[in-house]
């Protein structure tokens, strides 16, 4: 089903991201979760929690394991998250002794939330990638184009000529703040997340820290000083970039849609769209996209930051809302920096007449 | 692929809707869109502004196609929207001769929105019903359990006793007006979006307004004195009634949540969703969820409310943003009905001991 | 202070209306609350739930009543509403057999919310006149200028010429339809609000209906069924009226800014603003200003929704945010409908040269 | 008047926040736009751009300049912005020979933007401090209750025991994550905004760089390579930090209140807000203040952030936008963190009985 054009068969050929797609499916969501769980059993065996020889069972049936889909829906329609049921059918995989040494001391929101932050670190990875050669574009586009002299505009009048380099240079440099601030921000996003019932890791006594540490290395993520399953700071700042870049790229769109305006023609673009009812139109389409994905953005993060009212020790209603919202968010970011690269490539400034 | 929760595999057990969800599929999009284009050439025909033989060869053309979904996944991504790719492969399937009859005097923008009329009025039935049918569940409940005497609350207080009917009428004379306000919105959302290129019909000269109307009949819309493509008051409007369902309906699920807190037994629940850490809690994940959606549908009004700034005569900015929201925000709120009348099967009023 | 633009005695030139603004200020909002205390002492007294002499005693001391406005600031800060701190005051204004039949069987909220309803209503009125006025405008300048030819814009391009006539009517037509909407808005917002402690009238007993009766029609308000205290659709859906509204200004607003830049010239603007650095600029001010109004208000209007989860029988979380948020939405609206009266009159439509 | 809570006589009891709410008045905006003037005049002396006698007849008639409040807001009536009318009130004081040396090679923006910048730096001092200062207050709260056990919740169900400690810390942590947070967004913030009329500073030459600088430095800002008239990321990334900490402050709230609930009791308020109905009830008037505060941000900055999509050289609609919501989003934060200390301050967590 479609719902969302980023999964839409025809209109994720717009507003579709394959590569960041890919870390939202239910197969990246459940292998991302069996990292998790693989990780804390061998941990836990390390530590003398569990015996070696169930680490090794686990590891074992995860290997390979490919669960019910249909009772994972059924479970999560049922207790709102699909830990329990994964789990549920990940020991009976397993002989009896090591049943309960699976998931153990864990809670449903480590695995999800570590999940993510597995699959968040190759998101931040292909968009700080994407930020970097999108600068470089625009700095190859100043190269070629930036001596031009176009007309600047204020409050939508013209107003005194400027050079192309600065237009440009106006939309290259907050992509490179926002490259710095990706650095800072994924220090927050990828770390672990364990904290068992009620986040004191009551089940492991003084062995928790020491558990919490191999599975943060074992994962390749930051370790934290305890968990913060209701601490949701993080991920809200993470939205918060994600808005900030399809923002800067908004402006980038909406400058060149109107530049590219028939009347103004101050921006050549090498494609276009075409009109069903007006064939000589050559659309903006790419421009008009980004400024659609800034807008959606910056909707979308107002939901990420009421998430931060994450009542108790974990809030089903607030973990959900980030479930909707967060996945479309990281894609909106991706489309928008692969429809700005695009469009980089199809401009052309044309300078004023004298 | 799976970026919003509604469409995932998994995730859509706990928030999907599979009728509406039918409403937004691509094949759902592509039938409502043919069905437009055959009615236009109906009409056309009828009206002498296309030829008797170019209407018959295009229904029988339409009636059967299965359109490349490549080809327009591309065509969408080159021009914005599915329509100038889907008008080119259905003019290949024509004679030459009746080739320029299909799509005649519209634009793309005709034949998406009133396809998505099309399929808004099977929303617009399917909400009626199952409003009328939890109000119907909540007059239920409240005949069975209406007299117990349980605690009021004020400001997270205890403040004075209340009769379970009174909590109930609180949640379900909202879900009346809203029936009432769907009955009015949908005047202004089943509508025919007939144009062309800017709106004005410029290409059908006189026959403009009969051509519409007969259309209109024909698709079951109610008729308007002229193409509303760029007011989009009507489209905004449903979006803020979705957002009253689904906000009534979260204030229904944290009442229940908060009532069934394990401190608090003023409600008991027949189900609730189970913990992978802990066996005996028993989670109000409906009510949780129905508070998420409240929180959902509330924060992606505000996007739909930017599209009313939709510039000129069509902004491909403000109807994008469009297609982002409006059909997860439906979805929400069918969701939201279902699991609230589950909800109610499975609340019981505890009675305040005396 | 001046942290609103709506209050700020520089910014108001450009964002204030004083006729909204005066519904706002805190004497209309304490007179508002003593209408209510007076209308309830004199239902109650026809209705025997009190002395006469004590309905007449609490009519004479409202009468020129002035409240210590320090007082209710500190109560409002320890109680979260002004009404306590008021009752208080007013009771050591009464006789002391008196004081315990001022407010009898009300809440609060019944006091503040009947207070809102009663300063909507002028609210209401205001802004049907002026949608009234800013169409019967818009009409006037269709007659002027309809028949001149410029250009359709289509997605940010030329597409093909339509009348001027089209692009007003687009601007006018969804003013009628909002005034339509606002009549039937107003039945669900200019209601009493008369429930006690937990919205049941617990201390009046069977002469609850009659009681509230009474004061409805002594203020002119819609009887309602009982309290809606935590059903806050009715305002909600004004605060979407709103947005609704200020989102069309929005549009007519950036399709004037667009036709007025300088190398479209489409639209000639009588008047502009300066600025400081370019005194050859003429800036259309009048035209940001609605687009900037359109989109505070579809930002604003996603906190209204989020109130609609309005916990238990009074939540003091939601209600405290409808105060932060409606009635600058209320004064946005009525600014955008000043602003865009003017630009009207300083609009004229340049016809496309042959 | 009294559109907004933090300016309201009566409510700013409740929601209002002096030491802020001073950045904010009329008077605070001229003078900070005053310093600019005077600054830029000096600077443009000591580079020979101006004659030193201009710059001195300019800081002469800054000083003590009170000027005309109407002339203002006509001005910024029909300008859209207060700097035109300033400058030409300000000439008018000067001798004829010095009047075009006065906000020479400016434009409006530089002196706006530079003069909230100089005000937000006091903002960020007071925030600082504040939030140094509560988490030094929930520390001595760790120090005195963390001992004790209380029951952890999640899912809105009782889980497992957990310590107070546990519980504070969630509160406190992020406060220092958003210390952090503060120092590195300030770098961002408290920049000088010198561009003139379209920011490439056209009328300086090759003076433009050395004048920047010396601005900067006198006004205690961090200087930039050029103007980022449009480029709105650092102050979008301000609001979405003042939304993170008012968001991590709604969560204590709502812990708070829930922990108090009557049935609950897990936390003992030492005030509470009255009822005009119930005088047994003490009200957690603060902690829901915190939620509304909370839920206000996240509503808020939707909105700042599209801003971010601020066409051209500058944009009058995504300008006016922020001042419309910048100045309550941070009166928002500094009084939630008031009513955090106080609420600290009057918390006594009760353990649970063994």
């Amino acid at each position: 089903m479609t719902i969302s054009p980023f999964d839409h068969p025809i209109l994720s050929g717009l507003l579709g991201d394959e590569a960041l797609a890919a870390q939202f499916t239910a197969r990246a969501e459940i292998d991302a979760v069996l990292r998790f769980e693989r990780a804390l059993a061998e941990a836990e065996a390390q530590e003398g929690v569990i015996p070696q020889a169930a680490a090794e069972a686990i590891a074992a049936r995860i290997s390979g394991f490919s669960p019910d889909i249909n009772a994972l829906k059924a479970g999560t329609a049922r207790d709102g998250v699909l830990v329990p049921a994964l789990v549920v059918e990940l020991r009976t995989k397993l002989p009896q002794a090591h049943r309960a040494h699976l998931h153990f001391g864990a809670t449903s929101q480590d695995a999800i939330d570590t999940g993510r932050a597995l699959r968040l670190k190759h998101v931040c990875d292909i968009l700080s990638e994407r930020l970097a050669s999108l600068a470089h574009g625009l700095a190859a586009l100043e190269a070629r184009d930036g001596a031009k002299r176009v007309m600047g505009h204020t409050r939508m009048q013209a107003a005194v000529p400027v050079t192309a380099a600065r237009k440009i240079r106006v939309w290259r440099e907050p992509l490179e703040r926002h490259s710095e601030r990706l650095d800072r921000v994924r220090r927050e996003i990828e770390i672990l997340h364990f904290g068992g019932a009620a986040g004191t890791l009551d089940k492991l006594g003084a062995k928790g820290p020491a558990v919490a540490r191999r599975i943060a290395v074992s994962l390749g993520l930051f370790p934290v000083d305890h968990a913060r399953h209701s601490e949701r700071d993080g991920i809200a700042d993470l939205a918060s970039l994600l808005s900030l870049i399809t923002g800067s790229l908004g402006k980038m769109g909406q400058d060149i849609a109107l530049a590219a305006q028939s009347e103004m023609g101050e921006i050549a673009l090498s494609d276009g769209g075409g009109s069903s009812a007006m064939p000589h139109k050559k659309n903006p389409v790419a421009a008009e996209t980004l400024v659609a994905l800034a807008r959606f953005n910056a909707t979308l993060l107002s939901g990420m930051h009421h998430g931060l009212v994450h009542e108790n020790e974990r809030s089903g209603a607030a973990w959900t809302l980030e479930w909707m919202l967060l996945p479309q968010m990281v894609v909106a970011t991706g489309t928008a920096l692969l429809r700005a690269a695009e469009l980089t490539g199809a401009v052309t400034f044309q300078p004023l007449a004298r």
